[in-house]
């Protein structure tokens, strides 16, 4: 490619500020242009980045027998698949099958902050996996996740696996691919000791085992005390001696959530622990409580909670002499125990990990980290919801099909790769993911000896299947520099006035040096550095 | 590629009915699976195919220096491409620059029977030029088509190039291709005699001139007439000797447009002849009308009607002796004459073409065909509604960008290649096209020599770069012959009784002839056949 005629110049600076620095230098290098805020074109730099990644991607699924098809964006992912192959898939001779699917996807919430990685249209490769079995689905999780592993390590970022939930349906397993960096909008968890990593929003955490004294549970009056803050100081307690006590309507069922004064509920554990979607848990209004469950707003407690389904955080089980609500106004209680005062219909998980908390593995040092979520991973479990989506087992009997369903977001694993290597100049390209290999800047295109051996360079590369991009426009070397930083082409090749001794600088993006060498060195030099 | 494997099986029938034979093909081959009525999935094959397509296109593209970018689908494409580029193309230097992009496109009005060539959602390649000036972008517009042509010739199919419009803003100059088939929805106008291609709603005829005898105009009691049924009955004429007069409503401006009794108005013409958009014109209500033109609906005429500009057609110009309303009740003209009696504001042609209509170049007779139209090109003209989208000429004085757009549709270009190249067995496809060039059946997977030299043939075919499926299906030979035809893959090897020396059967899937060939002479036929 001629730089002369290449679409998308480059520029010393944006206008609009970033959450993240490479999606400034994304925009500055011409590889992306914003149409409107949110709202971006890729020009043809970024198209071949992207191809690249899409032919790592593709010829690993292939390998695997992972077979390339196209879903219209219209219909949802996971049922447009199941009711494009059910009726392929009718015997247990059918399976397993997976596909792979690229496409451009809208997104509702943007962040115009977030450039690029939250843009209201992105392109992701997605794939799903049909199996026989559990065991079978649990291999295809497996296998995928490994084949993204082998692709993140080709392109050299450090992609670390995370537990995750599902927005929508609540699953059971399910993972996401983080990559950490400033500014990145997902919260990680890790332990300093173990390999435990989880997203903030499902973590788990350690927890302690508490010396329980005998106390008898005993009234406090409590008059007009109605919030935890209040209580606090009423009591002169601590606010993880507290139990509070919510009521929730979660789908079309009155429930009481117990957790621990100082906890925050959490939505994503309670929507898979009750398998309602989170926008179906709200607080109860008046109606669903009112006759119903014989309690006081402000004054709930567990103890004698008649008509409503209890669920208690595993952590109050372990904890003594709480104070709750007394069910009648202006009354608390104290010294309240689980199992001797009163019992839940559940008992689990429903409660936000703290900064401190340690992890529930080892019990060491958990840190907190940010990051940006580039894939994910669902295992989806037996396939119901589709008419007629079932195959015949050797015994002829019909059976429910099951699913693996993932993506990556291309347009955020290009960003995290730029993220990843840049420098104050501009991105640094590593080969496997660069634009073009090489770059030969022709200083002064006045010159005739300098344009004859730059294009007689560029000819030859191009002999060679090299991916080169020739800088013959009439600029100054300055500009001509800058550029080629900026842009992070590996390779860097400067014909100056050494041509008329058919001399070349050589440079590469990631070193300092330049060196000054024979044309037919500096060719050598490229087809080796390039196999 | 292994047939156990593969995704989409074949069918012996479809439960749609389509209005054209290359629709069920696709979905009996297992290319297309429909996921709900209009909307279709692509499967692995029917991927391969457009893969080939989108490579034919881009290779004849970026020859001719077209950049590949990405666009998002939710902004107008046009628009979407100004709006990325106005900044890359401020100064004469940068132009001309041409882009080109490949993305999934949703379509409002879907008619079902069409099936794939009228699918809610499909893939389009489009492009876009930018130039300096009008004949630079008359060249572009020629470039773009010769690119097209380029590629229909290689792919075997007959593409004819016929004058059309623009739906939203009226455009001059703008054509479609069009592949003629019975069932397909558009209506040509050709000529027998020359080259005059057109499609129905732009085409333009011969008008006769008249001889015109003198005669007075005079008044007629025409009580109670008011269609053109009626008058052509009370008076005893034909259609063609009136001329009907209609009040219409064109953006903000109200019309009448005189046209002959026998003539329907042509929509598409006006519009762009008033530069209207077609959906901004309708007939004029009683508020138009009343107060401000001084007539009778259903006595409209032209003459001496005041207040509104008058549209003639062109052929009432070379008509005598017509009759017309005269703007008062239940009264008509006879022996109008345009010039002597009433002139137009404009005089134009703005009437449908009728089926026995002569070429307007050459005088001879036209025929109707029906076709798809599988691509478009539009001549833009200046680009004038993006704001800040101006370049500097060499006097440094900013000036106006000309667009050309086109778009061709993926789906539709492959649906027209198995309508031409199909028999009654299945699909035909050209070795540029098909999704793998051989297909080597193992007729009986139970016989080890069988087996084994399938799976060498099919390992030395890989070898030499030749996409290949090799049946290993533990199926019925029918079966295999039957899927082998359907599918419509060029060369068909069949491995059988002869393995044990060596020997396959050797067919093309256009001739009905099979050989005994030993393997290696095999081998070379087909190295030989895709050279």
């Amino acid at each position: 490619m001629l730089m002369s005629k290449l679409i998308g110049k480059t520029s010393k600076r944006v206008e609009e500020e970033f959450n993240i620095d490479s999606q400034r230098l994304l925009l500055r290098s011409g590889m992306f242009r914003s149409i409107s805020p949110g709202l971006y074109a890729v020009l043809p730099q970024g198209k071949r980045v992207i191809d690249k990644l899409l032919n790592l991607l593709s010829k690993e699924l292939e390998i695997k027998d992972f077979q390339n098809i196209i879903i219209p964006s219209n219909i949802e992912f996971e049922r447009a698949v199941c009711l494009t192959l059910r009726n392929d898939l009718k015997s247990y001779k059918d399976l397993p099958k997976s596909i792979y699917n690229v496409s451009s996807i809208e997104r509702k919430k943007i962040k115009v902050k977030d450039g690029i990685l939250k843009s209201k249209s992105f392109m992701a490769l997605r794939s799903f996996g049909f199996y026989e079995n559990q065991q079978n689905m649990l291999d295809g999780f497996e296998q995928i996740k490994e084949i993204y592993r082998i692709i993140f390590e080709k392109i050299g970022i450090d992609v670390i696996e995370v537990k995750s939930y599902n927005d929508k349906t609540p699953i059971e397993n399910c993972e996401e691919f983080i990559v950490t960096c400033e500014g990145g909008d997902r919260e990680i968890f890790n332990c300093k000791g173990c390999e435990y990593r989880v997203l903030e929003e499902v973590a788990d955490f350690h927890i302690r085992e508490e010396d329980i004294e005998d106390m008898e549970i005993e009234p406090v009056h409590t008059p007009g005390i109605k919030t935890i803050k209040e209580l606090e100081e009423y009591m002169n307690i601590e606010a993880e001696e507290l139990a509070k006590t919510l009521l929730l309507k979660a789908g079309n069922e009155t429930i009481a959530v117990v957790i621990r004064g100082n906890r925050e509920l959490n939505l994503y554990k309670l929507s898979t622990l009750l398998n309602v979607p989170i926008e179906d848990i709200e607080m109860a209004d008046y109606e669903d409580i009112d006759g119903k469950i014989e309690t006081v707003p402000g004054f709930v407690g567990p103890v004698e909670l008649e008509g409503v389904r209890i669920i208690v955080d595993r952590e109050i089980t372990k904890t003594g002499h709480l104070v709750t609500g007394a069910n009648k106004r202006d009354y608390h209680l104290k010294n309240v125990r689980y199992d001797r005062d009163f019992v839940g219909d559940l008992v689990a998980d429903v409660s936000y990990v703290r900064e401190n908390d340690k992890c529930p593995l080892c019990g060491e040092d958990m840190t907190k980290k940010y990051g940006v979520d580039i894939g994910k991973i669902l295992n989806i479990g037996k396939i119901t919801d589709i008419k007629s989506m079932e195959y015949k087992n050797k015994e002829g009997k019909p059976n429910s099909i099951y699913g693996v369903s993932s993506y990556i977001d291309i347009y955020r694993l290009l960003s995290m790769i730029v993220e990843k290597q840049h420098d104050d100049d501009g991105i640094v390209w590593p080969v496997e993911t660069a634009p073009y290999q090489v770059i030969i800047s022709i200083l002064n295109v006045k010159k005739e000896d300098q344009v004859d051996l730059g294009r007689r360079l560029y000819n030859e590369l191009k002999a060679n299947s090299i991916e080169v991009i020739l800088d013959d426009r009439n600029e100054r070397a300055g500009a001509k520099f800058n550029d080629a930083d900026i842009l992070g082409i590996p390779i860097r090749i400067v014909v100056a006035r050494g041509a008329s001794e058919n001399k070349v600088e050589f440079k590469l993006r990631w070193e300092n040096e330049k060196e000054e060498l024979g044309v037919n060195e500096a060719l050598e030099r490229v087809v080796q550095l390039l196999k």
